[in-house]
């Protein structure tokens, strides 16, 4: 067996531990009773450890340096170099630095459930500071070893190629012309009459419409479910992936949405080429990608106009309330585009969201690259929210810079790959229009040429390509944020 | 770390793995879409080849022999023999006649699924030759290791300490009975006015139905859950256990009874000593105690009079239906006390049960020890069949030596079990009757004193005694199918 045979096979071993991994953590998500919880914790941790052993044992750099170049494929070039990164993210942070990340950001992130509640910083920040300290050394370790700042290495775990420098153009860019555009926004909203949702729409009646809306999706259930959980997400694997929602008796709106969204996560994994099925080749291309594909779902589709018109009908039928005027097409419509300055990230729209990026991604870079000091969070935090949407969160902890659960557990680099997401979104959607009448598509129903663009130059070539070059053979360019601002200037103003 | 706290530590390792095994499994029966099956069973089959692998770890011959007996507790004592009891039946078969094995019993039951139906012997014999054929290697290989005949040798994997002799002896004094008493049931039956289900009974309200049910056996919800699946079964870890059945929308009675069946296993599970999680001394004691407590349930609790009231009460509010004679107390007592003669051992009421059982023992206890060959098991089927129901099989092999599908993988010496169960189950509560009072205890709703009774005797005890040590301290004796004639006496004379 060659040394790229023996690293294939390693692979994919590795892949069957993290399959089980995957549906034990579906599992405990959507399934699992409160006393589970101890039990699987263990089983879970064992998987890790189990599959961290694997993924750096000494063999593997004997077979990546034995494995003879010349004698491979392209296609076998991109699967080597991505288990070669896969290894170097694995073996890259010494296992007692992993250790006691892991142990400073299961505290930080338990006890800031309770603080964030309690509006407690000065409790928080004492956590925080260890988790800060460790990500900055994970950060100093990966930059000395991958050549790039602190916080660009950090950002390479899950956007790589990605580096501050392009998205502090990217994100300037935005910056110069998303405030103004929300005021217009905001303005031209003032004169729509919207009717907000008062009835009651049961979880059982929401999910069979969120099934039918899957089936309008073309999400393929012989290889995937949709089931309930706290939180919504897209688990399981590309042969099996299972989606989430979390059904509000009182409003539709919100789980309908996060079904089309978790939609487009999963018609990615499902569309994973299967040559490469179990390799890390074969798997999507970052987080950022990920998202692109639930936002075009989410924003490019099922925010538009012919596609709220089914929404409407499908709506209307299910909850047999066909002269109910919240279900009406402009209302929908309307409840599906309306803008609103808020303090909380989850619950922005379309529009103000990136403000909500850019700031995070400002603050965690200076914090990472040791411009700031964690205990200046909550400053920058105020001013960034007033100068982006204009309102303050002096004092305001648990709307403010405790928001959100990332930073508890030292997921720094993250936040970036939404907003990446919803641009490369706008980006295929404009290179997509050359060649797909996507309006005629939606309204005709099947879907499929729309989707066949996606498989084509998205979801069949996994990470088979560096993101720029992606990005650049779907839509000849890398990304450019013009296509995000005309999307947003063309639905908001 | 002292050699015996290396193996406890091993095998809770092990066990880990085997959590993850475990929902796997269950989630394959109960969620999973079909397309999701092939990297399942892939996923599936890496852990149980990891799992064997830390089961023959060399290091464990050392850990076994190095441990200072004398410095062990009484359980420490217990643990250690059922850690080198899992490890022996590991190591005692070499690894390719297990591969061996789990090729050809896959070949043979996957074209069992479909030759079944056809009724074709023929077909079937060629497939099974050589299951039967790897199943004696087998035996032939622990025989020498335990110094048991072949078949005891494959009994001890599901049933330790219990050997043909005793069941022979048990067996031989049930046949002088039971033919006479069904007989006399079915005479006493035709007097009987019955009324079957006829209606429609919604799976949804079945479910809720089972869930109060539940609730009345004290299912602890906390660590458990009801699902679907096409078989019903027990599954999921001890923590978390996850009982499945299946509805059938034009009869009500079997899916519950199910329930009332499974609950049995699952409060085993649950009831298993925290203290020994995770070890081999911690696990249920055998197939045949397990079947105790699930035949304890169903039969001495499930079908009693003063349960079925309760089932009565429950069932007419449930389907709304108080005036519906088929839910009457009298009406559902006789249907879950009905005795027919019928060629299906899993269709089969408690009174013809052991009939199934004992011809199926006799049969493969045989063809085990070469007294037999496996071309004669359909003839002696009939033979047997028809002195024991009065019914033949001649050229009907679907309904006769191919019904079941222990067979077809090797499963020889799970048979006993279910009637072992089912004598055990009778012993208790004739035990039970002399401090509790259990029809108060039923009739009351408050069915605590029963549970306490069972978790003091066989819940609490998991493993840390030999089964007869553990049914002598339960009862006062080793079975005795005296017990379990007197209970279907009483019940159906």
């Amino acid at each position: 067996m060659s040394d790229y045979d023996k690293l294939t096979a390693h692979y994919q071993t590795i892949n069957r531990f993290a399959h089980a991994q995957s549906m034990l953590g579906w599992d405990a998500a959507a399934n699992m009773p409160s006393g589970g919880n101890d039990a699987r914790g263990d089983a879970m941790a064992e998987l890790s450890v189990h599959i961290h052993r694997l993924s750096t044992q000494p063999q593997l750099a004997d077979w990546f340096s034995g494995v003879e170049q010349a004698a491979l494929t392209t296609e076998q070039k991109a699967s080597l170099r991505e288990m070669k990164r896969s290894w170097q993210h694995a073996t890259l942070v010494p296992e007692d630095l992993v250790q006691a990340q892991s142990v400073a950001g299961s505290k930080c992130e338990h006890a800031w459930r309770t603080q964030r509640q309690e509006n407690d910083w000065v409790g928080f920040e004492k956590n925080w500071k260890e988790v800060v300290t460790l990500s900055r050394e994970e950060a100093k370790i990966r930059s000395e070893a991958l050549g790039l700042t602190p916080y660009d290495a950090m950002l390479d775990k899950f956007e790589p190629g990605t580096s501050s420098e392009s998205l502090n153009t990217l994100f300037s860019d935005v910056k110069t012309w998303l405030p103004e555009l929300i005021e217009k926004a905001l303005d031209k909203q003032k004169s729509s009459n919207i009717i907000m949702p008062s009835g009651t729409y049961p979880a059982e009646t929401q999910k069979a419409l969120g099934l039918e809306v899957m089936k309008l999706l073309k999400f393929d259930f012989d290889h995937g479910r949709l089931d309930q959980s706290v939180h919504p997400f897209c688990g399981g694997v590309p042969t099996d992936v299972r989606i989430t929602t979390r059904y509000d008796e009182q409003d539709f709106v919100q789980a309908l949405m996060g079904i089309v969204h978790e939609t487009g996560h999963a018609r990615y994994e499902q569309g994973l080429p299967k040559a490469y099925a179990g390799l890390p080749v074969g798997e999507a291309r970052s987080m950022g990608i990920h998202e692109s594909q639930s936002l075009f779902f989410e924003m490019q589709v099922g925010r538009s106009k012919p596609f709220v018109s089914h929404l409407s009908r499908l709506s209307k039928d299910a909850f047999n309330a066909h002269q109910d005027p919240v279900f009406a097409e402009e209302n929908l419509s309307q409840l599906y585009t309306r803008v609103e300055k808020g303090f909380i990230r989850v619950d922005a729209d379309e529009l103000t969201y990136p403000a909500h990026v850019i700031l995070r991604y400002e603050i965690e870079r200076d914090l990472i690259n040791g411009v700031i000091e964690h205990t200046d969070v909550p400053e920058l935090w105020d001013e960034k929210m007033k100068a982006a949407l204009g309102i303050s969160t002096k004092g305001n902890y648990k709307n403010g810079c405790m928001q959100d659960i990332h930073w508890t557990d030292g997921a720094f680099g993250y936040f970036p790959s939404y907003t990446l997401g919803a641009m490369y979104a706008a980006q295929y959607k404009a290179k997509m229009t050359q060649t797909v009448d996507i309006d005629a598509a939606i309204q005709s129903g099947d879907l499929s040429p729309i989707f066949q663009w996606l498989s084509d130059n998205i979801w069949s070539q996994a990470s088979l390509h560096t993101t720029d070059e992606l990005v650049t053979r779907a839509t000849g360019e890398v990304l450019n944020a013009a296509h995000f601002r005309k999307h947003l200037e063309q639905r908001y103003l």
